[in-house]
């Protein structure tokens, strides 16, 4: 392999939250540049935010590793501690482990973009900060539980 | 962790090649960009390549995947079919495994850069394409060999 043709990169939109939060995720788009470039140890995706759009719900990852760099307009970060502006170049880290949950939100009238890198672990738990919801990975199969583990009783109608 | 301070980032300069290898990275430095971020499971780091410098010798790894994208001017990318130049945004993708060297050769008068994201194996091997030489990287210690496996018998004076 070697250079990606970018405009041959599966899109993916949409999100596998049940609802109410899937719909929370309209304006996102995604580029799965790694996977278009055969590699399979961690994903490298462009993700595209429309104005008003955000990345994710906020969240931390219990097994995989994450890096972030802005490629286009501005990004906001949200975590514990508050927000943070970034611009193209800035880069963020989120250890495997680190409880403190991130997201990034549009909150310009221009499209953002950003390069997300992410560990493929053969079973992740993700935690979500801010609402009663997680999910466990494993042998490709998502599961989203309340927090303390009964089923989530939501789902697409 | 989250935003990375870029101005703290630790500064790689110089080569563990052998001579005559090592001087012929003169003009490439490095920020490891992940490490200050606190990520294990693989390095990003920005490679800075002064006019005329390039990234490595080329090579090869064996159980690590690699992706790349160009962040400030053009590279020129060498593989085995010739030369692709790469400008910023532009990515590549190296799959483990995949026999097709390849490295980054600045070409321009003006500074280069790139981010390179690296799965870290426990155990890895990089093989070097135009040159009898190859290392293995084991409990955080290389060793460079000939391709046949002979101690490789050069070094720094």
């Amino acid at each position: 392999m070697g250079v990606i043709d970018q405009g041959k990169a599966p899109v993916k939109t949409g999100s596998i939250y049940p609802e109410p939060y899937a719909s929370q995720m309209a304006g996102r788009t995604s580029l799965r540049l790694g996977d278009l470039g055969g590699l399979t140890q961690f994903g490298a995706n462009i993700v595209i935010l429309q104005p008003g759009a955000k990345s994710s719900l906020r969240h931390w990852h219990l097994n995989e590793d994450e890096f972030v760099m802005v490629t286009e307009g501005e990004c906001t970060l949200v975590q514990d501690a508050g927000e943070t502006v970034m611009r193209v170049g800035d880069c963020a880290a989120f250890p495997a482990g680190d409880t403190d949950g991130h997201c990034f939100v549009n909150k310009t009238d221009a499209e953002a973009r950003f390069l997300v890198v992410g560990t493929r672990a053969p079973r992740e738990v993700a935690t979500y900060s801010d609402v009663d919801l997680k999910v466990e990975i494993a042998d490709g199969k998502a599961t989203f539980t309340h927090k303390d583990g009964r089923p989530f009783e939501g789902g697409k109608p």
